[in-house]
């Protein structure tokens, strides 16, 4: 288990406490998870929060922060002898404890009582997201899984968010190192993907990758020759000259930081005119979008500038046409650019996304909106210094949603769908960075990774 | 999704409603589990019991057989015209349910509904080991979590388990292809494996054959030079000349069956001389056992029997001594082999351990033991044409318990601890393989995999 410093989890804690300013915060652990029987395990992952102010890896714990009393404590069990026997001897809690400066630890035993015992003092707790622990809360607290749900403390969840949203340097150095593995996933697919090969064979190679460099994959890799397929987890196509391949896969590192990385590349030698034509409407919006993005600038209007971006081009294309400020203002542009332009990222790919997009990504003043494709931006409110977000517009060919408008005329006065007709089963393209803001713009984070048209038939 | 034939799944399920008479039988499918936050997956894995008679390898389904009506559902929902633009249009469920026989299907809305309004018939369910599916059946039957484990179908249990456990021809080959992915994914890791190199690499390299090859692992594997730790899923140790390696993975299928095999070899070029006596001794063990297996011998004799061909080549060595008979019924051998010599496997690396030990491994007259070393061995029943089993005896040496044993002179009739003391840092050893039960003994499974120490030594 790698921790930072000692004074960086209680520097955490403290600047908690600064913010919460009285009550009791409920920290509850991950548990291992089954997949076929109950002792055959997933890979072990701890929830990020519990790893950002407790920084310890493994299942079966839990903590609380006494705000009022300034008691930080960990709950948990150590090895018992058999247990010893078949796991070998591990370090003492309250020893792990004290590497996080955390001097008090109890039994998991102790914490319904502990609980129990509170009084005058209001019981934090952030969304569960896991139905272990949604039972454990119901246990503890004694409420019905509605009570659950409305007495989930948002005042925790905007602490939480405030301080996680704002990357230390040692976090940027953490994310970087993701990243940095994130890169060498891609440029090993990037050189070995040939026709005739099936996804998954590629599958293996970055998670290759990303294990054999102490880490694992971040989220299921996407890796699809159906790059129009947004949510895709299919990797049984066999690459075939002419086509795509769309790659958004990233590392985990030891210490649970992602790395969060797209490209799109043919499998044939060189991309095709069209393909070509596509990708450096992608690329321009990427480029747009990456110029733009500097502390006061709100995440949403990059969004829309590169929406601008990828409508200008289409225009040029013959595909979009009529009044531009008009069409993005209406997401006709969505037909192509369904999903939002990037995320945060951090412990999670999604950094946050169990506290909720609206407190994560938005303000009391700034709330989502819910037209097609800007209520899929996941980010809107404005950049600060400290945050890590990727950039990945993309253009996607989606048959069934270019039917459904065409169908209904939606946006017809931007659209011009018969010279959208011959990109029907063009497929899709997203490329994807990630960027540090800093305090006069972003530094893409890593080791550089080809992305131009050049570059990438370059390693072909 | 590949699945066997239509006729195979009805046959499968005629035979459980013959063996069932009467009542109605519920099948719950798995649902995606979440890493780090909700829409972040662990790969999904299926129900094996769900995959056994419904075949179907998606989350979200659950499954209903009606016996005394002779009527099989599954219960399930269509992909909406929104989840089609994320995730592409997908076959539908009818179509998917006709190809394992099943013309009924309902939408998983309808199913509380549906139980509600059962009655006069007893609802049938196996063991939940999913926290969500514990929950579903406590909302479906409105039954409290202790009402849900007491009320558990017994005879459900046993007749799953009657058939699960005698493989078809079809099952064998499924198997043996998953055997030969894992013999893959050994002779790579024995080719490759240095000193200087992390067990993690060599992790990432195993978990790279399974996935490649369009499946995945049938476990998390274990990849320690610390063998003597029998539950182990650490990797961060660096392999040193003079240690063993020992290696226990194996693949699960696209159909997922599982393989499971495992070697244990020197990190440097050639065994020492200590390491080439013990590794003599647990591999005349496997000899002795795989000699054994046929139809009607209790899989408990031979496990006995390879802790006496253990106990005599441990005499041998002057560890052990005194009346073997006595030592082996009194467990002294269980200091160096405190776990079973084997286990059912199929659509399960440890086939349905979610249906109890009890049942899977034992009978109403033959009942688990409670003595340390016995109480671990997960099959004592009289094997059966048709069963698959894994032979895997090994020899580890664990300080903790040896003191343990020692402070208390505990079978000291038996155990030469002065002696012993020279191994208390010798590490483990264990072999394995999966070997099909036939007519008249037993057959090995899949391709050949160095075994004997020359031809391990011949791979380093």
């Amino acid at each position: 288990m790698k921790v930072f410093s000692k004074e960086t989890y209680i520097n955490r804690r403290k600047e908690l406490k600064r913010k919460m300013g009285s009550g009791l915060l409920l920290f509850l652990g991950n548990e291992e998870s089954s997949m076929n029987f109950k002792d055959n395990w997933y890979p072990f992952r701890q929830d990020s929060t519990f790893l950002y102010f407790f920084g310890l890896d493994m299942p079966g714990l839990a903590a609380v922060i006494d705000v009022d009393q300034d008691l930080d404590m960990v709950f948990g069990d150590d090895l018992t002898t058999v247990e010893i026997i078949w796991q070998g001897s591990h370090t003492a809690l309250s020893d792990l404890a004290e590497t996080v400066g955390v001097n008090k630890t109890k039994s998991k035993a102790e914490l319904p009582t502990f609980l129990d015992s509170i009084s005058g003092q209001r019981i934090h707790f952030l969304p569960p997201y896991r139905p272990e622990n949604f039972q454990k809360l119901e246990a503890y607290l004694g409420k019905s899984p509605q009570e659950i749900n409305s007495a989930v403390s948002v005042q925790f969840i905007k602490a939480v968010v405030s301080l996680r949203s704002i990357k230390s340097e040692e976090e940027i150095l953490e994310i970087t190192n993701a990243v940095n593995m994130s890169v060498k996933m891609h440029k090993r697919l990037m050189r070995e993907a040939k026709p005739g090969m099936k996804e998954y064979e590629l599958l293996g190679l970055v998670n290759y990758e990303a294990i054999s460099a102490g880490g694992t994959v971040s989220f299921p890799p996407i890796i699809t020759i159906n790059g129009q397929i947004l949510h895709n987890h299919n990797y049984s196509n066999t690459l075939t000259n002419g086509k795509m391949l769309l790659g958004d896969f990233g590392a985990e590192s030891a210490m649970h930081y992602a790395g969060d990385i797209t490209r799109t590349i043919p499998v044939s030698a060189k991309f095709s005119d069209s393909q070509r034509d596509i990708y450096q409407i992608v690329f321009s919006a990427y480029q747009t979008a990456v110029a733009l993005i500097k502390p006061g600038v709100r995440f949403k209007e990059v969004h829309l500038a590169a929406c601008r971006k990828l409508a200008e081009r289409l225009k040029d294309l013959g595909i979009m046409k009529g009044n531009l400020d008009d069409a993005v203002q209406q997401g006709a542009h969505a037909l192509f650019f369904q999903c939002g332009l990037g995320h945060m990222m951090g412990l999670d790919v999604h950094d946050m996304e169990d506290l909720g997009e609206q407190y994560v990504g938005y303000t009391d003043e700034l709330l989502k909106s819910s037209q097609f494709g800007l209520k899929s931006l996941r980010l809107g409110k404005e950049l600060e210094k400290g945050f890590v977000v990727t950039i990945e517009p993309g253009l996607y060919f989606i048959p069934q949603l270019i039917d459904l408008w065409e169908g209904e005329k939606r946006n017809s006065d931007y659209i011009d769908y018969k010279a959208l007709s011959n990109f029907r089963d063009f497929g899709g393209i997203r490329v994807e960075d990630g960027f540090e803001i800093t305090s006069t713009g972003a530094k893409v984070l890593g080791d550089p990774l080809e992305i131009e048209i050049g570059e990438v038939e370059a390693l072909r």
